[in-house]
């Protein structure tokens, strides 16, 4: 061992104590006749101390540290003259009287600070470095804890921890796969799970009534800001159970997690179905830290000569409380908010309710105070509320309505803190037509089941069809998502003619989850929970690639490592490829 | 819940009670007005009864269930009228009064019971069957164990589970990788790990001094017979230590699964290095649970005019107790055994000390009985034993005298049992000379450190560095090996020239790395634990295939899912890639 204790653990009842530290020089400070040096590690840091009276040749090599350097420290544990209540080691410091550099080190790009000079890229490129910053340290700290909370409730509850291959076959459905070219198979390739959910399928089959695994996930999506081609889920499945037994077993995990590593309480968590959800908050996943639901306001405000709304086939309404105040400026830069091309609304009406119970709104041409009042009325808007309004295509308006709702909680202070709210989201329906491809598309995926009363539906209305699926929403979050699945080889093999699968693709690509439904399959369903972002909303941020150690960038690619990367042309004949380039 | 109790569950306490179960339908047995069915699942087994007087409808129905059924039943719990010992729910049975069919099963292609009379191949395809045998499903369990324990160890001792990617880069050294084609990157690859070794060395740079990962890794090699292109890792790699303090964390782990997992207190863990395991046993991972050391005989039986000693480099003996008794045809057999190809002696020389003090030996036309005293004093060989003798080339003897060993440790009844003699060998060679290709490889891998003390002979005598790296060794199997890293950047620098790298092949590989050595590289080093194989140990069996729960065939195809498999030519151009299989 290089060291006799760690950066983090010296208190004021070592004092008088020989100790060995070992660690990193996070800054050098001369005072006179004392040199000071932060020495830190994953545990903390500690102050060391050298004297030049007493050990002039010491100190002025201690002197000679730069940032980052590795060093060994001999030395006596003292009391600080002037203790820093801010360090856990502030009570005391270690008096030098041994230094052994380990390893120098070059001036690094940018400073190992909790606030960093450095830029996104270049962090990226040096994550080795980047990883050494306390927020990132933390949040692998709780990502660890996370891991170790959840395999504690799992095996507590009785569910195995099952791995599952990775290299695994191709199928078309979904989203795109990565695949491995075969050496031994010859024009074969092998496929990357995009989740293991035929796999726990089988092991339901197969009579391992609880799993779950905590898996890595492969996506070759075009990705967005907050998407990674590889993450990391909590996949989990059950057998003999029904859709309230899922949702009080995970109800209880997310509880176990909340309460022992963030030591919060959860509420109790709310139901909603898609619908209501919908028709309320115009989003699967509405925050319900605020109320502000959605008003349908076509009967009180059509035929009433605004032609936007006339025209409109729905007219929506929200109450943001204590907005009445906004200013020309801020009702203008909400116009601006909405007619942002991902929005894409053509503006927003406001109405503010005055103090002093009279109205003010942009369409004052064409409704009077009364017919105003009666909005007011129906939105619940009290004098200094804000009601705002937008008007347009159902769908369209209820996502843009969404977003504004969004934001107004946002600008007045009702989406941050640490309040969580919890719910489920049910009921979705089974499929969602697709225009251009002119065909029905799974909503969750093709092995979900349709709830047991809308199953004869299947054939007449699909569409109308709902879905023992369920989404786990925390704070406006989707943490996690799934099923109650087809046990029925029949109604598999429906489904499957519904997605527009001949049998013999359905044969090719699922055989062997059609050919397992022969052999006994019981009625079973799971769930999963995005790893990565259940990790960022318990450390309280968005951005997930914070919460992985050796993330890739929006073009998939690993800065620090430089890949992807071309292969030699040996490695290429030996899977029998060729890179056609120029097509 | 389709139940309320599970199969394994009930006990005499539960009589009068009403229940339910859900399960598979082991076996139907009618006895006159009886009918008894074996229901079961993941828990255990419980009897149903139908009484054909009680209930003729539900009796009639019961009798046609078939193998595999899945089966709500309704019941009371009753006292059985003959108990059945063997079994934990053997006091009790369901007395049936309710039955629902939840699926039907075919019959299924092989038993499933304990011997099931399915050959390798249709158990492949049908794994999720046979993943129902009790065997597998106390495979899957212990391994589960083992990640649960190893995961408890490893969090108190501070060490942190990090995940590493899976879509890394390509590099030529050591075992062929696994590619991935990157459709954003044109032309350009992902590789997946054959180890998280450059990112767990990463992590020591950035101050995670302590990391683990229960870890896939994959290696596209021609297949044998216990390998698997992706298997489990547990990988581990601590900073700021040295060998000593590597050996001891992890003797500590090892020691946790023996105690928590079976219950077995590990003796004392010896220590060897490789060459003296090579010098007494041939081999660097020898079987201690017997002697049997090899005796080097040239001194005493060379030049004594038989040519085959005469001429052979080395002579080695082995003394195998209590074997002089060994017939005629017995030893015939062990003639064949060494001359069989995969150990390719020409033959072997015995020598039997009779129970009266004489001797009798296949060599005695050259050996007079003073002579083969001399044999037996050096070999310790008592009456009653046996005198193994093979000559040849030094290297090849060595291995093939290892292979004779331990036959005759297996013969001899001396390797079997729940005797555990764990085993560190140290002191590896740094690299090693390939006549083929003309040039060194690292013996662990290029980021393995010389000892110290060797560190000045790697450019005058490579051959003769000893390296800092250990395997663990239980009753001659490897269960893990590791190493101290280099952190050095001229040193890492000095090792790939040795291996043949180029400066620009080094920068284009592992720039990354040599990058993280200049801003300060702690001295760290690891070990990995190969985890199929560790639960094979554990359930006392050689086959890791029986301890994963979708394995691959020899010919890396899974057969149940039936891949590789070919994907679509729209996969391939958006890859842009063309499968060339005529060449």
């Amino acid at each position: 061992m290089y060291r006799t204790h760690t950066c983090g653990e010296l208190r004021i009842q070592n004092v008088g104590e020989k100790v060995t530290l070992a660690g990193w020089v996070q800054r050098v400070r001369n005072m006179g006749g004392m040199t000071f040096i932060d020495l830190r590690d994953r545990y903390g840091i500690t102050q060391l101390s050298f004297n030049v009276e007493q050990d002039a040749p010491l100190c002025e090599r201690a002197r000679k540290l730069g940032r980052e350097f590795v060093v060994q420290i001999e030395g006596e544990v003292i009391e600080r003259e002037s203790k820093n209540s801010q360090m856990e080691t502030g009570e005391v410091e270690l008096k030098a009287q041994g230094l052994k550099v380990l390893n120098a080190s070059a001036v690094p790009p940018f400073t190992v600070d909790d606030e960093t000079d450095g830029g996104e890229e270049i962090r990226m490129k040096y994550r080795y470095i980047d990883l050494r910053r306390n927020p990132l340290r933390k949040n692998l700290e709780l990502r660890h804890k996370l891991a170790i909370e959840t395999r504690k409730y799992m095996d507590g509850m009785k569910f195995m921890e099952i791995e599952t291959p990775y290299l695994i076959k191709s199928t078309p459905e979904g989203a795109r796969d990565f695949v491995v070219p075969s050496r031994m198979n010859e024009g074969q390739f092998y496929a990357l799970p995009q989740s293991p959910q035929t796999f726990k399928q089988l092991l339901m089959i197969s009579g391992y009534d609880r799993y779950f695994q905590i898996v890595r996930c492969f996506r070759d999506e075009d990705l967005r800001a907050d998407r990674q081609p590889e993450f990391t889920q909590i996949d989990c499945e059950m057998a003999f159970v029904e859709q309230e037994d899922i949702l009080r077993t995970f109800e209880g995990l997310v509880r176990h997690l909340f309460q022992s590593v963030k030591g919060v309480e959860l509420p109790e968590f709310e139901r909603m179905t898609y619908a209501e959800a919908m028709t309320k908050y115009g989003s699967d996943k509405p925050d319900l830290r605020f109320g502000m639901e959605f008003i349908e306001m076509n009967e009180i405000v059509q035929n009433k000569g605004f032609k936007v709304f006339d025209d409109a086939e729905l007219v929506l309404g929200i109450c943001a409380k204590g907005a009445g105040e906004y200013t020309r400026k801020q009702l203008d830069s909400l116009t601006d908010f909405v007619k942002r091309p991902q929005i894409g609304a053509q503006g927003v009406i406001y109405c503010k309710v005055n103090a002093d119970g009279t109205f003010k709104s942009s369409v004052d041409k064409f409704f009077n105070p009364d017919q105003l009042a009666v909005w007011a009325k129906e939105c619940k808007a009290e004098p200094g509320d804000l009601i705002l309004v937008l008007a347009g295509n159902s769908s369209k308006v209820r996502k843009q309505m969404n977003e504004l709702r969004l934001e107004m909680g946002s600008q007045l202070g009702l989406r941050s803190g640490t309040d969580y709210k919890p719910l489920w989201v049910l009921d979705f329906p089974l499929l969602e037509w697709d225009e251009e491809t002119n065909r029905y598309y799974a909503m969750h995926h093709p092995f979900t089941a349709p709830k047991p009363e809308h199953a004869e539906l299947l054939s007449s209305d699909p569409k109308s069809v709902n879905a023992n699926a369920y989404d786990l929403v925390v704070n406006g979050v989707e943490l996690g998502g799934g099923s109650i699945r087809i046990h029925d080889r029949d109604m598999q093999a429906k489904m499957f003619e519904i997605l527009g699968f001949t049998d013999q693709e359905a044969e090719d690509q699922f055989g062997f989850l059609m050919g397992a439904f022969k052999y006994g399959a019981p009625p079973h369903g799971g769930i999963a929970f995005g790893f990565d972002r259940l990790a960022a909303m318990f450390g309280g941020t968005d951005s997930i690639r914070d919460y992985i150690a050796f993330p890739k960038n929006n073009a998939g690619r690993d800065l620090m490592i430089d890949t992807p990367s071309i292969i030699s042309d040996e490695q290429l004949d030996e899977l029998n490829l060729k890179v056609e380039t120029d097509k």
